[in-house]
C-alpha cells in the first residue's frame, strides 16, 4: 500500500464510495510485510546494475539450475559462488553465456551492461595458494561495477617484490589482502598504505594454521591501523564490502 | 636529498666544484631511509588536523605524561587512550584544558580547529555495558574530524527500539557495531543498511563469551554482507577505520 | 513383580500354601532392575503412542536391519534418525510402508494412530543449508503426536521475513530455531517471542564457524530470555525437549 | 495511533475538518516504533506481576541506585542481579524493605502480591559451591511467581542421596539441574525424569574445568533426552526460562 | 527395610496381625533410598581409619570452622585441602593438635592411629615450583595409611638426578608424577618403572602452558604405557587414587 | 656384563691372567647401554607370557607383515591393534591360527599358555557405540593375562540397567569405563565403586564433543574420587594400565 | 643502476655529453625496486650450490611440471617438497635423474656438485611414524649442502637406546628432533646436549594430539634449554634453519 | 669411581688385599649416578664463565636469597631472572655490587671477567611495551659472554624505520625478534636477512592475542624460512638459544 493507494482510499472515503470502519479495517490490515518491504528493503533490487548472488555450497546441481533458471527471468546479471564445475555444465544448458572461473570456482551471467567505477579495488595476495579465494574476490568485485587491480606475488618473505607494486596498491581506494601462511602481509600493507584495508585470512597452509584461525588472529591483531579483518575465505564478503566502500 | 639537492650536485660535478667520486660516493649514501622516507612516509603527520596518538595501556604515568609534553611542543592535537584517571591528573599539570572522558578512557588536547565531515559516523551498541567502547571510539571519531552519531540503547532483545532509530543509523556513511553479549546486533545491521559496518566485540559479559570470543565469532560468521570485524573492544581501530572511510 | 503378584504372594502366605521363609526369599528375590523397572522405568514404553527410536550413525545397515524387525513385533511406532537411504532400503525389505526423509535422514513406520496436540511446535530457520535439522526436528516432533509449524526462509539478513511470519511464530506453545551461520536468529526471535525458545546450532558454514561452534557460542550467550540450547545439528533432541514442554 | 485514532482521522477526512492531502502525511508518518510497540511488545510490562529486572555487573553503586529509584515509581517488584552488598546498602536508602540474598546476590522488592503457581520449578545440585547459582535462580523463579523446591545436595558421587529425593524431583513440571565439576548429574537426572531439564554450568571448579567449559560440554553432549543448556553460571536465565515453561 | 523386617511382616500376616493389603503397601512403600543405602553405601565411612574430608577452596572460613567442628564429634581423623592459613588459625582454636602443611595447603587432625601400608607411593616432581601439588598428595595419601617417598628434584633437564633416584621410584607399588613446565618427566618415568604411573598436571609456569593444559596434554598423549592422567593441580585425588592401588 | 662376568675378570686379575691395566680398560668400556640394559631393561621380554605389540595405524600391510613374520621367530605371544582387514589377511598367510577381532581391530596370535589372574578388570560401557575400544581394550587385557568382564549396555540414561550389573562392577579389582558421548558414566560408577577406575574417552559422537575432547573433559573433572584419565580412544593403554593394577 | 653506472652518468654530465635536467631525471628514476633488489636481495640464488625449492601441495601436477621446466633452465640443483608419485612421474619425463624419496614427499634433482659440511646435522626421532618429517628434513638438509646423521629409533619410553646414540647426537653441531606423540623427546635431548635444538612437532598420532598440537605445546614449555620450535610437520624449515647455523 | 679409583682396587685384588667378592660388590656398587656423571654431565659448570641462573618466579624472597648466598660461595657470576624489587633490596644486603634491571626484572652479579665474542646477537623489536622481554634476552646474552645489539623501535606499521637499521640486523650472528601484538616483525626480518631468527611472542596486548598466542601462531606459520620460536615471554631462553649460536 504506497501513498498514492492511501491517496485513493482516502478520497473513496471523503466521496462516501467507502464508509469508515472498512477504510479503518484496510489501514490496519496493511500487512506488516508490505509496509516492512518499503522501509526495510531489500536494497540489492533496488538499484539497476547489482546481481542476482547465490551461494552453491551446500546445495545439489539440481537445486542451483533451477534457481538460476528463475533468476534469469527476472533478467539481471548473475553470480554464483563456490560452485563446482558440474553446477557449471548444468547452467550452461541454460545459458550458453554463463562463464566459469574455475580457480574462483565463481559463474558469472551478464545480462545488461552496468558502469564500472573509476577508482579501483587493489587485492593483494602472497602466492598462488590463495589464488581461489582472489578470484573469488575478484569476479564478485567486477561483476558489483568495480574496477579491480590484483597484485598476487607479493608476500613478505621477499618484500622487494611488495614495494615494486606499492604505488599500484597505494593507488586504489580499498585494498583486500588474501592470506593464509603470512597473516603478516596484511600488517605490513596497513602500515604502508592509507585507506582502508580489508583482510581475508584463508584456510590454505599446514601446521599449527588451523584451516585460517591462525592468519585471523594474526590479522585481527595487527597493530596497523585501518585494518578489518572478515571471514576465512570470504572472498565474495571481502569483496561485497570494498565495493560498498568503493563506491562511496 | 630531494630534487633540487641533487641537481645541485649535478651543477656542482659540471662546474667542477666537486669531482666524480666524490659525488659518486654521495648519491651512493642516500640513506636508505631517507629514499624511504619520501616513498614510505609516516602518513598521519602530512596532513594537518590529524592528532597525535598515545596508547597508555602498559605506560607508567610517568612516561606518558613525558610523551605528552614531547607531543605538545608540536602544536598538534592529541588523543591518549586507555588512560587512567591518575594520567589525566599528569596531563592537565602540563596543560589545563585537556579534557577526560571517564568512561571511554580517554585523553584529548585541542590545538587547533578541524574541519568536521559533513557525512556522520553511526555508533550503535545495544546497551550500557558496552560503553567504554563506544566512547573510545567516539572520541577517536571526533578528534580525527568525523561527525558522529550516537545510537547506545537498541538490543535485538527489544528490537522495536532499534527499528525507531533505523533512520539515524541508515543516513550514515559508515557505522560502527559495538557489541558484547549480543553480537547478534551487527548481524542484523548489516541486513539493514546498505553500507559499510564495521563490527567492534567487546569482553563485556560472563559466562561462555570468553573474553570477547564468543561474540567475535559470531560478528566473523555474519551472513549479512557488508561487515567486517576488529579486535576484540578495539573502539580505537574501528574509529580510525570509519574515519578513513568517512573521509573518502 | 507389580502390585497384585505381591497380593498373590501374601495372600499364599496367609492362606500357608507358601512358607514365611520361601516368601521372604522370593521378595528379596526381587532383582534390583525389576523394582527399578517400577520406579526408574523407562518411561517411553508405558505411554501409547511414543515410537521406538534408533539412531543409526555407526551402526551397520545389518544392525539397523536387525534392531527394527525386533522393533516391529512390538506393533510400536518407530523413529530411525541419522539414516542412510541404504538402510532405508534394507528397512523397506522388512515393512513396505516405512518412510525416508531424504534431507532429514529419517525413517518413520506408523503402525497405529496417535493423538496430535493443538498446540504447535514452530521451526525456524534461515535458510536451505540447515533443511537437514530442521527437517530431522520436524519427523522428530510428529511422530511423537506433535503438530509442528515449520518457517524455514526467514533469516536476520532480510529480517522483514521475519516479521511477515511472526504471528504463526508467536501462536507456538514452544519455538526451535535452527541456525548455522546466523546463530543471531535465536536471538531476535528470543526477543520478539513470549515462549520458550530451544535453539539448535548447526555445523552448516565455512570459515571461522568451527562446525557449529561460533553458532553455539552465539546462542548459549544470548541477551534474550528464554532461550536454551542443544547440542549441535541435533534436531533430534530439540524435537524431544520441545514436545516434553508442548504436552505439558 | 491506535484503531480509534485511525477512525477519528477517517471521520474529520469524511467531514472535511481535514483535507486529504493532510491525511495521507499523518497515516505516513505513523511512526515505525509506535506500530511496532503494538506488535513488538515488550511483552514483560504488560503482564501484572512480573518484576522489573536490573543486571548491576558493570555498573557503579550510584547507576543501580538511579535505575531502582526510576523503578520504584512505577510500583512494580523489583529484581535485581548479580548485586553487591554495597549496592543493597544502597538501596536500602531508598526503600527499607528491599531483600538481600547474599549468596545469589540478588536484591528483591515486592510491591504487591502476585499469585504463585501450583505446579513448581525443582533446583537440583550436586553440593555447596554451586549455591550461587541455586540461589540466583531461586530467588528469580520466585519472583516471577513460581513455586520452588531445592534439592541442593545430590551428586553423582553419593547416588543414592540422589534417588532419596527423586520423588520431590519427579514432581516438578521443569527442572534445573546446577553443577559445575559435576556436569553428569544433568545427564542422570535427565535419564531418571520425564519432563524439560535445563542445565546451567557452572564456573566453579579447579584445574581443567575451564570456568564451567567442561561442565557446558560435557551437558550438552548429555545422551538423556529432554536436557538443554543455559550460559555458564546464568541461573537468572534458566529461571526465566523454567517460569515460561511452568506457567504453560 | 532388611530381611529380619521382611520376615517380621509375613509373620503377621500370616498370624492376621495384619491384613494383606497393609502390607503390600507397606512392601510397596520400601523407600528406594533406604535399599540403595544397603546396596549402595557411602564406603567410605564403613572402614576405620579413613579421614573425613573437607575441600575448603570456595568456602568461608565460617563454614570451615563449623564442619570440622561437626567432623570432630566422630572421633574420625580430618584432612582439609585448599586450606588458607586464615582457616588454620580458626580451626586450632576448635583443636590445639591441628597441624598445617603450608605449602601444600592442607589441615590434617589425627584422632586415632592408622596401619600404614609396606609398600610405598612414590611421589615425584622435576622441581620447587610444583612442590605444592607435591605436599598436598603426600599429606592425603598418609593419612589415608600409606608410606610415601618423595622424590622431588628430578627433572629431564638434568636426567641423571633421575637416575640416582631410580631405585627407590621403581620400588614404589605405585608412583605419582607431578609436573607442569616439564610434562616430559611422566613419559620418562613411565618408560623406566612397570608400574602403574598417576601424572599430576600442575598450573605452574609461563608462557603456553596454559594454566596446565600444556603438560595435561603432554601426559595424555605420552606413548609409554602404564600412565594414566588426573586433574590439573589435583594432588588430592592423584593421592586418593594411589592409595586405592597401593592398598589392593 | 654381569656378576659372574666381573668376577671372572677379577679372578683372571688375581691369577695374573690378564693384568691391571688391561682390566681397568674392560670395566670401563662396559657400554652406557649394556649397564643401562640390564637397569633400565626393556622389562616387557623378562617375563614369560607377555605378548609383543604391534601398533598398525600408519604402517603399510607390507610393513606389519614383516614384522609379525620376525615376531614369530621369537615364539611370544603377539598382539596387533589398529589392524585393518587387510593387514589380518596378509597375516593369516604367515600364522593359519592368527585370529581377528574385527570390531575392536586386533590381530591375536598365542604361541604359548599364560597364566590368567583370579581377580579380573571390568569393563564398562554405555552403549555399541564405544564398542571399538571395549574390543581393544579387552583382547588387550585377556592377552596380557587378565580375566575380563565386559558390561556393555549401561548407560547413565536408563541407570536401572547399571544398578542391575553393579555386583560384578564392584568385584573387579580394578574397573575401565569408555564412554564418548556420557562421559558422566565415569563419575557415576567412580561414585559407586570402591577400586581404582580407568576412564577412556571415546572419538564417538557428534556436535560438540569435538572428537572426544568433551568426554575428556568431562572425565577429567569428575568429583568422584578413584578416576584418572587415558587418551581419547586409547583401548589399549587402558588395558596395559589395568593389567599392571590387577597383577599387583 | 650500480656504482660505476653511477660514475659514468657522472661523467657525462661533468662532459656535457648529457644535461642536468636529464640527469637529475635518471637518478630520480632509479626503480625502487631496483634499488631494494641490490640491498633486499633475494640472497638463495647469489650463493652457487643452493637449490631452487618448490613447494608441491596444493599445485597441480601440470603446474609443478611447468615450474622445474622453467627451473632446469637455471641449471641450479632443484628440491621440490610435499610432491605426490604422479608429480614425481611427470617430472621424470623432463628429467630423468630426478630421485623420488618416497617416505619424504620430495624430489631432488642435481645439476653440480656442491661442497658438503664437514660438521653434521643430527635427526633424531623416536619411532616409525615420524619418519616420513625425518625424511623431508634428511633431504632438505642434504640438498643445502650438510652432512646428516639420522637417529630415528630413540624414544623416551625406552630411554636406554637413546643413550646407546648419545654420542652421535652430542657430536653434532645442530640438532633436529622430530616428534609427535612423544614431545617429551626434544626435553629429554635439551638437557643432554650443549648445542642448539630445533624442535619439529608432528601431526602424527590420535586421540588428544590435536594434529600436533600437544607436541607443539610440549616442545614450547620445555624447561630444558637451549630448545625452539618450529611449524608441525614442517621438515623443511627445521632443515632450512639447521643448515643456516651448521654453516656458521 | 674413577679411572684411578678403579686401578687401585684392582691393585688391591691382585696384592690379595681384598678379596674377589669384596671387589664385585664394590664395582657393582658403583652408583648410577656417578658413572652417569662423567657422561650425562650438567655440562653449565664445566666452562668458566658461565654464570649460575635463578628463576625466581614462584619463589619468595627468602628463597631467593638464601639459594643466591649460596651460589656466591661457588664465586660464579649469577643471574637472576623475574626477579621482583624487594628481591633484589634483599639480594643486595649480601652483595653490594648486585645490579638490577628494573624493565627487564633480573639481577646480575659480576664475579669474573668473562670473554665476550665479537659476533653479536641482534635483539629487535617494535614498540615500548615488548621491552621486557628485550631486557631480560639482552641480560642473558651478555652475563653468557655475548655482544648485543638492540633494536627497539622497528614495527612493520612503520616499516620505513625497519629499513634503516637493517645493516645492523643483517650484520648479526644470530637474531632475536621479541613481538607481542605485531607477529609480523619475525616474518619481514625472516625474509631480510639469511641468519639463524629465534622469535619470541609476548604476552603484551589486548583483545584477541589471548596472552600472546595469536603472536606464537603467527610466528609459527611464518612463510619466511630461518625462524623457529621459544615460549612467549621467554627471553632468557631466546638468549640462551641464542648464546649457543652465536659460539659455535
Amino acid at each position: 500500500m504506497n501513498k498514492s493507494d492511501i491517496e485513493k482510499l482516502l478520497q473513496a472515503v471523503k466521496s462516501n464510495e467507502i464508509d469508515v470502519e472498512e477504510a479503518v479495517k484496510k489501514i490496519e490490515e496493511v500487512p506488516f510485510e508490505d509496509l516492512g518491504f518499503a522501509k526495510i528493503d531489500n536494497y540489492r533490487e533496488l538499484r539497476t546494475g547489482y546481481p542476482e548472488v547465490i551461494y552453491c555450497d551446500g546445495k545439489t546441481v539440481e537445486q542451483v539450475k533451477d534457481i538460476i533458471q528463475f533468476m534469469l527471468t527476472k533478467d539481471n546479471n548473475i553470480l554464483a559462488t563456490r560452485a563446482s564445475e558440474e553446477m557449471y555444465d548444468a547452467v550452461k544448458e541454460l545459458c550458453s553465456d554463463a562463464k566459469y572461473n574455475k580457480l574462483g570456482r565463481t559463474i558469472t551471467i551478464k545480462r545488461h551492461e552496468y558502469r564500472t567505477t573509476e577508482s579501483y579495488i587493489a587485492i593483494v595476495s602472497a602466492g598462488t595458494s590463495d589464488m581461489a579465494v582472489v578470484e573469488e574476490a575478484a569476479e564478485t568485485a567486477e561483476i558489483f561495477g568495480n574496477r579491480v587491480e590484483k597484485i598476487v606475488d607479493v608476500g613478505v618473505a621477499g618484500i622487494h617484490r611488495l614495494f615494486a607494486k606499492l604505488d599500484i596498491i597505494r593507488g586504489a581506494k580499498v585494498v583486500i589482502v588474501v592470506a593464509g601462511m603470512e597473516g603478516a602481509l596484511a600488517s605490513v600493507i596497513g602500515g604502508l598504505v592509507n585507506k582502508p584495508v580489508i583482510a581475508v585470512p584463508t584456510s590454505v597452509g599446514y601446521g599449527a594454521n588451523f584451516g585460517g584461525v591462525a592468519a585471523l588472529l594474526s590479522m585481527i591483531n595487527s597493530c596497523a591501523n585501518g585494518i578489518s579483518v572478515v571471514n576465512i575465505d570470504n572472498g565474495y564478503g571481502a569483496a561485497y564490502n570494498a565495493s560498498l566502500i568503493n563506491k562511496l
